[in-house]
């Protein structure tokens, strides 16, 4: 990442001046069509071709090198052969550019060598404090009048909008461009950002975010920069602007492909991050590209939804039912219609129209009837947003209905979406309801798949912005644990000692006690409580069972005692030289559900808490859920509902609910040593004994992995 | 249902004579659109509109009524109002009309009156053996040009086709013709069923089937007339053409809206069974109407895979990487490409390319680049079709590319799909394709969605054709225990009968005997091999554990005499007054995983079988899955599959697989059971217990409700 001279890069954006290095006239050449969109965008700044070979272009006076140009360069953009490019920014530099856009290949995508070639380019941007952009991408575009630049060689420019677009794909770029321009689908602004030496998705995150014009933001990426930045970044951006994903990628073949086409890292069963990072930035994520542009049509629009509460207004009961069905899986709520509601609309519908949700007013009805049930509709406050349906009939023509449903949307600040159902996105119809503030769609699942869109916007804005929970824990005794297994270079904690560092945060285990003759061990019992499990404690014994060394369920001090010679037997025969000191007595671990809780670490994401349901769902299922340390309340509330697993948590059948807060807490608690102890690489608590509601959680089994002694401290 | 005289149901589709009762000539009235239509559409029989109100309709001479008529008519169009409906049919029948279409409303979907007036109509068609469409319907047409029929009041009549469409709502028919003509898409034969009084979608299946014009059927549903009719028709015409289906009201509020839309019967929570009619009829069920479209588009194309191996050709990393994503989603393959088309491509392609799959082409390749390699790739025999994605760049138009897929399209009889990135659906590069049989369509991820559809329906030809099992089982024992119970009157069956009826039908149990004192229990125990269970045996006691009388795990005859002792002394004490018949020994079962499975029963489904995993993934994840018996072995199979629990049976992390033969055995069982013992109208093994392969399964608990003796023999 090199970053440029201010968050807003507008040295990118907004130049005054722009070169194009390597312009050219020959058709068909990518520094052809790229000067003549620079100037036939209607530049507002001066834009000089330079190239040695051309005397003009594009009818434009041409410079054979920088040092001749007659304005400073603010941005340059860059088309010469990728071994000419460092040489290219360098100069740009010294005539005083702030920016660069390159769009050449032949860097970190073709191996080795590229790669070469791309550090040195970064070097040099660096060197020169300019903002860099690419290499291997397809520029840049404002639509802002009072720039107008389009730095791409696009052969379409989409008309001016509200919508930026980044996209780590330069030909999905061009596409997504093309497809824009016929279906009049308005951008605000366009990154390219190819192999992201420079500039990054974070980047431009931050920059669009201060983007007046811009009003939604579109992603497309292969793979994040850096998922930490991300979510921080996004994390902002989110509290004032919508941001849409498409993270590709996602099975292994995809991935694969993406791995190939960006030489990016393997992330090989990682796509489960990007679902935790985007659930924790508000970014919502979309699996194709035609369900981003039905989402990016909504947020477009400007419109909000106070709430989930939708109503279908529909002359046609199969498309309603079809929108209903779509709603619940949306997630919106469908409610019965309020009292005064239904009285107000009885009295004038055709007798024949159910007045339920969705509202059937069956074919009869005209235009008109469609404006006054939408408007007492809309004004009730026991619904947050409508969703029109309209199948032109013989008494009602698209036209009238378009024109009754704008109506009736000019009377409220709630969203309308419309479905003129048989008519398609580009009639004459849906042009004007659009431009009414009315998103039209053909079909109407596609119409409530973008109110949806608005519902889970709405309900992340709402959240409870809760902080990060700093939990008093016993840091002295934490430290102690991991630097006496630092300093005889232990990576993986002896069991006594990951249950030293997990009490030191407040986990609790099941009291124990180590006793060295069996007087000892059954006062421990009495102390303890029974049933109590005994177990041999032995530094040469790692696992002891083998050796007969646990004893499960031991009710009162006769079968203590019993055991006790049992074991002492059975040990000693199995492992004559194993050092003994002695059996440990502890606590039986009380009925309650089993649960998985961890920690890893990433190079992207840095440290993740993992939870799922313990035992077979963990390995045969795969029930796990991940976010990104530190866990925020909400989100370890989100965690445990999202597993599948989650009713067993929440209590069936009359079975009492799990202890919930216990577990939430315990989640932001491992959250915070994954935090605070970077040198704890891997941990898992399998299982976590989660018991009924009111009487908390227990640890039973912890395994905990530090890095090597050389890397401690340093791993993300 | 009343059907006509052919199963082609010509008498609808293919009248040589029309009556059109109710024609009108007011502007914005149906008889108006309706009669205008049929001439419109150049209907190649003769039609006559019928209505004493006007001299001549449209221009053609109107007769004011049916028995004025110079021609007799084979089918009759009936717009007059509901309460004249009845009155209509039955001079249509004595003019010796073979068929009427309804579309009047004001029938059953208005309620109790509406549906006397509804079974009065059906009277008098059956008396006259007259096909009937409706009521409340929106009509019928057949673009076939040597019939001309369109008998509905759309204002857009789509172009000819191959594609059928049958709906169960006329709105939605209606709003479905216009969006089909503005995009292009062509019919063969649509049908508004209506109140489907008379012709339901299972007639018009089997009459699809039979039209050589119609290459794909397009179903809208709100429930099925019949369920396990429609798993018979469904599964014969699959065999020859493919079947698409909208269900709607799959949500809760969605089915809320399709009862008060269609007045069906409540069916809540079987939209399982839905999807089970469905799988086991190789109906291909999609969620969205414009997915159905994508479907039908690649349907209509005519095109088949031989398998489910793709690759996808592509100009540009991006798309290519969406549409591997959605290739995996779809279960489609992406293989390596093998090594010969490796080879013959390395020298071909522009370094920069990776000859994998996807394979890009990156950005700088031409036209001819494509018409080659796809050439390449389509001929290789371990590849079975092709998606090529095409940006067109400034190295290629659209044109050209378009022109060079069709080449290679010329080349072989395997599917080549397209997406023209960038370039709309109804562009005329997309246009040209189609026309060359190339489906194309606007993202890459609709036009996978389109190739998983051919690879599930290839899929469903290719599979192994088993014909149901019927196993030699113990009929009469099992109509021994069954007339028994019912000469008693029990409907629950007593534990130890549904025993006996499930061992009839070679459900196996734990082994086990009736002791009557203690010695006799020890020689049990000792034939049947410790460990065992001791359980009271009476038929007072309905809960044993309640009363002490369950004693499990008894590991050598001293533990059984202390049990015997014990629950002699607890049951006497808890229950003075039963009569005990004496204790039941029964072998221990063995470990294994714990399966529910059992039958239900539907009014329109009939016999149905279900299957889960036990215990708390019944109760807590409803992971169980139905199927309409008689239940095929590949279908048995399928169920075990197809739960999300499924691994926990396969095997995991090293543990041995269950026994899933037997355990699909036991499900085919089940079914025969359902099948040949309507009287048995709910059986539930839960758990039944399957053991490591070569183990076998058996059940644990088993409870069976038979009908009450007056319904008995006649539940379907």
């Amino acid at each position: 990442m090199v970053v440029g001279r201010s968050p807003e890069l507008d040295e990118l954006f907004r130049p005054t001046s722009v070169a194009v290095v390597g312009a050219s006239n020959r058709p068909g050449k990518v520094g052809t069509s790229l000067f003549r969109n620079v100037i036939a965008a209607g530049f507002q700044g001066v834009a000089h071709p330079v190239n040695p070979s051309w005397k003009s272009v594009s009818g434009v006076r041409c410079y054979p090198d920088l040092q001749s140009l007659p304005d400073p360069p603010e941005l340059g953009i860059v088309i010469v052969p990728a071994p000419q490019v460092a040489g290219t920014i360098d100069e740009l530099g010294r005539a005083g550019a702030k920016g660069a856009i390159v769009i050449s290949a032949g860097f970190r995508e073709i191996g080795d060598a590229g790669a070469a070639l791309e550090n040195e380019v970064v070097a040099r941007a660096r060197r020169h404090g300019m903002s860099l952009v690419g290499p291997n991408c397809f520029g840049v575009f404002n639509t802002d009048p009072s720039v107008g630049l389009n730095a791409t060689f696009s052969e379409s420019l989409p008309s001016p909008g509200n919508i930026a677009f980044v996209s780590q794909s330069g030909a999905l770029g061009a596409g997504i461009l093309k497809y824009a321009a016929s279906e009049r689908i308005g951008f605000s602004r366009f990154v390219s950002v190819g192999n992201r030496a420079g500039v990054d998705e974070n980047d431009l995150l931050a920059a669009l975010d201060r983007d007046p014009r811009t009003r939604v933001i579109l992603l497309y990426v292969e793979s994040l920069a850096n998922g930490r930045r991300f979510l921080e970044a996004a994390r902002d951006v989110t509290e004032h602007k919508p941001v849409l994903v498409i993270k590709s990628g996602r099975t292994t073949a995809g991935e694969r492909a993406a791995k190939s086409h960006t030489g990016s890292l393997a992330q090989s069963g990682r796509d489960q991050l990007y679902d935790a990072v985007f659930a924790q930035s508000g970014v919502q994520r979309v699996d194709s590209l035609a369900g981003l542009f039905r989402l990016a049509k909504i947020f477009s629009s400007g419109l909000a939804l106070g709430g989930p509460r939708l109503v279908i207004l529909t002359n046609s009961g199969g498309p309603g039912i079809v929108a209903a069905d779509a709603a619940v899986r949306q997630g919106l709520e469908l409610p019965f219609l309020p009292e005064a509601v239904r009285s107000a609309l009885t009295s004038r519908l055709p007798t024949i129209a159910a007045v339920a949700n969705p509202l059937d007013m069956t074919a009869d009805v005209g235009a008109d009837d469609y404006r006054r049930t939408l408007e007492t509709l809309i004004e009730s406050p026991g619904l947050d947003g409508a969703l029109v349906i309209a199948t032109p009939t013989g008494t009602m023509t698209g036209e009238s209905v378009a024109r009754a449903i704008a109506d009736a949307r000019a009377t409220t600040r709630k969203p309308i979406v419309a479905c003129l159902f048989g008519v398609t996105d580009l009639s004459e119809e849906a042009t004007y309801l659009e431009s009414q503030g009315v998103p039209t769609y053909t079909f109407p699942e596609e119409a409530v798949e973008g109110l949806g869109g608005l519902a889970r916007y709405r309900a992340w804005l709402d959240r409870p912005h809760l902080p990060v929970r700093t939990f008093a824990v016993d840091r002295a005794a934490a430290s102690a644990v991991l630097s006496r297994a630092q300093s005889v270079g232990a990576t993986v904690l002896p069991e006594y000692a990951a249950r030293g560092l997990l009490e030191a945060y407040g986990i609790p285990f099941p009291r124990s006690a180590l006793a060295r003759d069996v007087e000892e061990a059954v006062r421990a019992g009495d102390g303890i409580g029974f049933p109590v499990v005994l177990k041999v404690a032995s530094p040469d014994i790692s696992h002891k069972t083998d050796v007969g060394g646990v004893a499960v369920n031991l009710r009162n001090a006769a079968e203590l005692r019993g055991a006790w010679e049992r074991m002492d037997r059975s040990v000693r025969a199995a492992a004559p030289s194993a050092r003994i000191d002695g059996f440990e007595v502890e606590a039986q671990v009380p009925a309650g559900k089993e649960v998985l809780l961890g920690i890893q670490r990433d190079p992207s994401f840095g440290p993740i808490v993992v939870f799922g349901m313990g035992g077979i769902y963990v390995e045969a299922l795969r029930d796990v859920t991940f976010r990104l340390a530190p866990v925020r309340p909400l989100s370890a509330q989100h965690m445990i509902e999202s597993i599948r697993a989650y009713p067993l948590l929440r209590g069936v059948r009359g079975e009492p609910a799990s202890d919930l807060a216990a577990l939430g807490e315990a989640i932001e608690r491992i959250s915070q040593l994954a935090v605070e102890r970077p040198e704890v690489v891997e941990l898992d608590l399998n299982p976590l004994i989660v018991r009924p509601a009111g009487h908390g959680v227990t640890a039973v089994d912890a395994r905990i992995v530090l890095a090597p002694p050389s890397d401690s401290g340093t791993t993300v």
